[in-house]
C-alpha cells in the first residue's frame, strides 16, 4: 500500500489528526440514523447539562479567575461566564434544536427521467465539520447540537480562555450521547491549547470536510487565507444603510437608529450611512441629532459635516478618513457620507462593503428594484432594518453563522447548510 | 486610502489581475441583465462561430501543427481537432444552452416572516468565474457560454497547446457578445501561455470568485491544494460496481460492461468491481468472459484469479496490488475483488473511492437501502450503469462539470450550480 489513503490508519499521528479520524468514524455512524436517534441524545445533553450544572459552572469559574489575573476586560468576562441560569438556556436550546426538522434526507429534486430511471438528490451530511471560536463557551454547546442534527461529527476548537469550561462541557456532552448509544467521538474538543492545533486542522484536507471560523475578523482571515480544508467564511459586517432620495424621513431616522444602536456589538448591524444628496438637507440634521441621543459619533465627510455645522446638531461629527469607509466599528460609531446618486451609493456599498447586509430607505419601487438588483450582499433590506439579518429572525430555528461568502451558503446558516446533497439513481438495469 | 480594498485600481497590476478587475466590472454589468439579453448574446455567439469557421479552424491547424511536431499521440491530436463540422455542432450547443431557462432571480425560498417581512432567497450570479482545462477547445466555448447564461464573467485559462485555437474562439465570443451590447470582458482569455498565469489565478481571493478545475487529476490536485481563490474540485472517478449477493446475474454483466467498457476514458466508467462472496462462483465466470469480449484486462484478488482459475476463463485476470484499489484507469482495466458482504462492499469503496459514483446491482430491497445510506459519493447508482452520472443524462442540459467535493455543488453541475444566493428581506418601516 504505498499510497496511503485518507482513511488509512497511521502510525506517528498527531492528537489533532487522531480525533479528525475518530471523528470521521463517528460520522460514518451518525449519517445514516434516523432523526429519533439524534433528538433523543439532544434531549439527553439537555438533561445532562441542568443534571450536570454544577460541575460546568465550577470549571468556568477556573478560566474566570485565570482572566481575571490576565487583566481581560469585563466585558469579555462576561461572554465567558456561565451561571446556572446560562446553562439552563443552553440546555433549552439544545431542546430547541431537538425540535427542529431534520434537515437529513429531504429530498431537493427528484423526478423521473425520459429513460424510465428514477433520480432523487437528497440531502446527506457534511461529515466532519471543524468550529474555530473565540471566548463564549455557549458556543460550544450550540455548534455540538446543530452538527449532532445535521448528522456531522463536530471538531470543537475554542479560545484557551474557555478551555476548563469547553472541556467540562464536551465531557458532559459526550458523557449524554454515549449513553444515548451515539459514538462519543462525534462530538471532540480538539485537543491542545497551541495556535498549532488550529494550523493541524486546517491541514486536514480529507479528514475534515469544511472549516468554520466564527470569531473576530483576524482569526477569520487567518483560516481563509491558510486553510486546504474548504472553509465557510463567517460574520464580517460592514453593514449600509442608504436613505434615497424619495423616502420617509421618519422610517430612515428609526431605520438608521435600529440598525446602528439597537445591539452595536453584532455583525448585523449598520456602520456606514449614505445620504441622497437630495434629501440630505432635510434628512441629515434629524439623523444628527437621532445619532447623538443614541450616543453614537459620526465619522462624516466633508458634505456631511456642512450640513452637521448648518444645522447646529448636538451629535459629535468628526471627518471620516478613507478607513472608515471600510471600517466595522462594532461600536457606538457610524461612517456617513453624502452621495450623488442610488447609483453612487451602489458604487461605494460595491467597493467598501463585506457583503453583509444593505438597506435602502425610500418610498420608490424604481430606486428599491435597482437597488436590491445591483448590490451584491447576502442581504439587501428595502424599509427594514439591517438587524433583521439572522437565522432566528428569518425562521430558521437555530444558527451556525452567517456566511459572507458565495460558495455553498450565503448569509445565515442554519441546519440545511450544514449538508451536502448526493444522487440516487434507480433503474432496472439501465445501460446507456 | 492605507488599506487598498479589492476592488480598487492598483497601479504595477498583472496582466492575470487586470483581467480579473475587468471581468469584475463586467460581471457587475451582467447580473442584472435579463434573460433576453443574455439568450441574445448567446444566439450571436452561435451564429459568428459559423460565419467565422475558417478563421478558427486555421488558428486550430497552428496548433495540431506544433502538436505534431511535438510527437503529441494521435488520440490527444483528435481530441484537439476543430473541423468545420466540429465547430458547427459547438454552435448548436450554444443555441441549446441559450433554450436553457435562466437561473438567476429564481426565487429558492420565500416566506412572510411573523412580523410581517416579505423574505425571499432568489439566486444570483457567483461573479467571476475561472475555468482552468486541459487540451479540448471547445471546453472554450461551452464555459463561457453556460457562465454567459447564469450571469458570470469568466475566466478562461485554456491549455497552452490550443492556444491558437483558443485565442481565435475568445475573439469571435468577445465580438459577438460586444455586438449584443454586452462587455466584451465578460469572456476572457487568461494572458499567458506559462504556469504563472495558473498561479496568478489561483491567488485571485476577492477577485475570482470561484476556480473550477477541469481536467487531469493532477492539475485537479495542485489547484485544489494551492488555491486561495475557492475551488470546485472536477471530475475524477473511480467509481465501484458493486454485486450483490442476490443479484439478476444477467442485469448484473450487463451494468458492469456498460460501466466499464461503453466508454472507459470518462470519469463515470466504473474502475473497480466488487462481488459478494455467496455470488463468486455464479456471476464471476460469466462476468469475466463478458469482460474479455470487451477487451478489458482485470486486475483480480485472489479470490478473483481463484475463480478464474476454476472456471478457465479466457479473460486475462493479472494479480491486483494495493495501487490498483484507488486507480482510475481511463482504460480497458479494471480492479476486482471478491467481499464478504455487503458492509465489506461498503468499507472498500470508504477507503478507495474517489467519491463519484457507485452501483450496487441487487434484486433484494433492503440491500438496496442499505448501499444507499451507507455509500457517501456524489451518486448511488440502484440497478442502474454508473454512466448515468452525467448533466444531460440528468436533464440538466448542460453540465460545467462533475463536483466531486461536498461543499456547494456535488455532482454534475448544471446552470443553478454556477450561482449564489441573496435574500430580500422587504418591510415598511421594519425594525427590531
Amino acid at each position: 500500500m504505498t499510497t496511503p489513503s485518507p482513511l488509512s490508519p497511521y502510525d506517528n499521528l498527531t492528537p489533532v489528526t487522531q480525533a479528525a479520524y475518530r471523528a470521521r468514524s463517528a460520522a460514518a455512524d451518525l449519517a445514516p440514523l434516523p432523526r429519533s436517534a439524534k433528538d433523543d441524545a439532544l434531549l439527553a445533553i439537555a438533561d445532562a447539562l441542568e443534571v450536570r450544572t454544577s460541575e460546568v459552572v465550577s470549571a468556568n469559574a477556573e478560566d474566570i479567575a485565570r482572566a481575571r489575573e490576565a487583566g481581560t476586560s469585563e466585558s469579555i468576562i462576561d461572554r465567558l461566564t456561565l451561571t446556572p441560569e446560562r446553562v439552563r438556556a443552553i440546555a433549552a436550546d439544545v431542546r430547541h434544536v431537538a425540535a427542529l426538522p431534520d434537515p437529513v434526507g429531504e429530498v431537493v429534486r427528484g423526478s423521473t427521467l425520459p429513460n424510465g430511471i428514477d433520480l432523487r438528490q437528497i440531502r446527506v451530511p457534511l461529515g466532519v465539520v471543524g468550529i474555530i471560536y473565540e471566548a463564549r463557551p455557549n458556543v460550544t454547546v450550540d455548534a455540538a447540537a446543530l452538527c449532532l442534527k445535521s448528522g456531522n461529527a463536530v471538531l470543537l476548537r475554542g479560545s484557551s480562555s474557555a478551555y476548563s469550561s469547553n472541556t467540562a462541557l464536551v465531557r458532559v456532552l459526550r458523557d449524554a450521547i454515549g449513553g444515548a448509544g451515539l459514538p462519543a467521538d462525534a462530538i471532540q474538543l480538539v485537543p491542545g491549547e497551541s495556535r498549532d492545533s488550529v494550523q493541524e486542522l486546517m491541514r486536514a484536507r480529507g479528514l475534515v470536510d469544511v472549516l468554520i471560523p466564527r470569531g473576530g475578523a483576524g482569526l477569520i482571515r487567518t483560516v481563509v487565507e491558510q486553510s486546504t480544508v474548504p472553509v465557510i467564511e463567517t460574520g464580517t459586517g460592514n453593514c449600509h444603510v442608504y436613505v434615497d432620495a424619495e423616502t420617509d424621513i421618519d422610517m430612515a431616522v428609526d431605520i438608521l437608529i435600529n440598525s446602528k444602536a439597537q445591539r452595536p456589538s453584532v455583525c448585523n448591524a449598520a456602520e456606514s450611512l449614505l445620504v441622497h444628496q437630495d434629501i440630505a438637507a432635510a434628512f441629515l440634521p434629524r439623523a444628527l441629532d437621532a445619532l447623538a441621543e443614541a450616543g453614537v459619533t459620526v465619522h462624516g465627510d466633508e458634505r456631511v459635516r456642512a450640513h452637521a455645522a448648518e444645522a447646529g446638531t448636538k451629535a459629535t461629527v468628526v471627518a471620516a478618513t478613507p478607513e472608515d469607509w471600510e471600517t466595522e466599528y462594532l461600536s457606538y460609531d457610524i461612517a456617513a457620507a453624502v452621495v450623488d446618486s442610488l447609483d453612487a451609493a451602489v458604487a461605494h456599498i460595491r467597493l467598501w462593503s463585506s457583503g453583509h447586509t444593505e438597506a435602502i430607505v425610500t418610498t420608490s419601487q424604481a430606486a428599491a428594484r435597482r437597488f436590491t438588483q445591483l448590490v451584491d450582499s447576502t442581504t439587501v433590506a428595502v424599509n427594514a432594518s439591517t438587524r433583521f439579518t439572522d437565522g432566528g429572525q428569518f425562521g430558521f430555528g437555530a444558527e451556525i453563522g452567517i456566511s459572507t461568502q458565495k460558495l455553498h451558503a450565503r448569509g445565515p446558516m442554519g441546519l440545511p447548510e450544514l449538508t451536502s446533497t448526493k444522487y440516487i439513481v434507480t433503474g432496472d438495469g439501465h445501460i446507456r
